[in-house]
């Protein structure tokens, strides 16, 4: 593997598999390229909600805008240059208000195969 | 582990280990939180140098600033948003400008043991 440098128009943004919500995501990094993690950018249209109980470990940074993170314990507002960390079987519920978000995202290990 | 949110004043900077520079790093998760990352945030003064074999593959999320990297393909400047993947094995030659920069990190393994 080399080292690579990615920006948000590098990536192909489709819909996020399983979900009908304009959630975006775009990997730059998975399996094919032998790498142990996932990388990629993520775009949340605004008052959009995503659902999920976490299949691997993901690390959110948030570039722009804010994503409210709610799960067992509490509710988390994650705003640009925060990191939000989402550890394997947990369960989470992510919304955006009316910015909606960008996030860089990196998984361990790969949250689907390419 | 728990779900949980941290932003750049949450982290605890210090002297990246074997190097004299200035360049701080501060994780957030390790190996302590049995995860399989660790996650941190790097500040790099301005007009600093770090050559480093990587040991470990480390994405870094660019926040602020400027981010030379020379690796033995060429180079690529990186700037806010923008991510780099260095993979384990690879030598790089780190730079910053005039502005400095903040990084968000992700390295898998962990890049030491806490």
């Amino acid at each position: 593997m080399k080292v690579r440098k990615f920006s948000l128009e590098d990536a192909t943004m489709e819909r996020s598999p399983g979900q009908s919500g304009a959630i975006f995501t775009g990997d730059l990094v998975n399996d094919r390229d032998g790498a142990p993690v996932t990388i990629g950018y993520g775009r949340w249209e605004p008052f959009q909600t995503l659902e999920e109980t976490m299949a691997v470990d993901d690390v959110m940074i948030i570039l722009t805008g804010v994503l409210s993170v709610t799960h067992d314990e509490g509710q988390v507002a994650a705003s640009a240059g925060d990191i939000v960390h989402m550890p394997k079987g947990r369960k989470v519920s992510i919304r955006t208000g009316s910015e909606g978000a960008t996030t860089a995202y990196v998984t361990y290990p790969h949250w689907r195969t390419a």
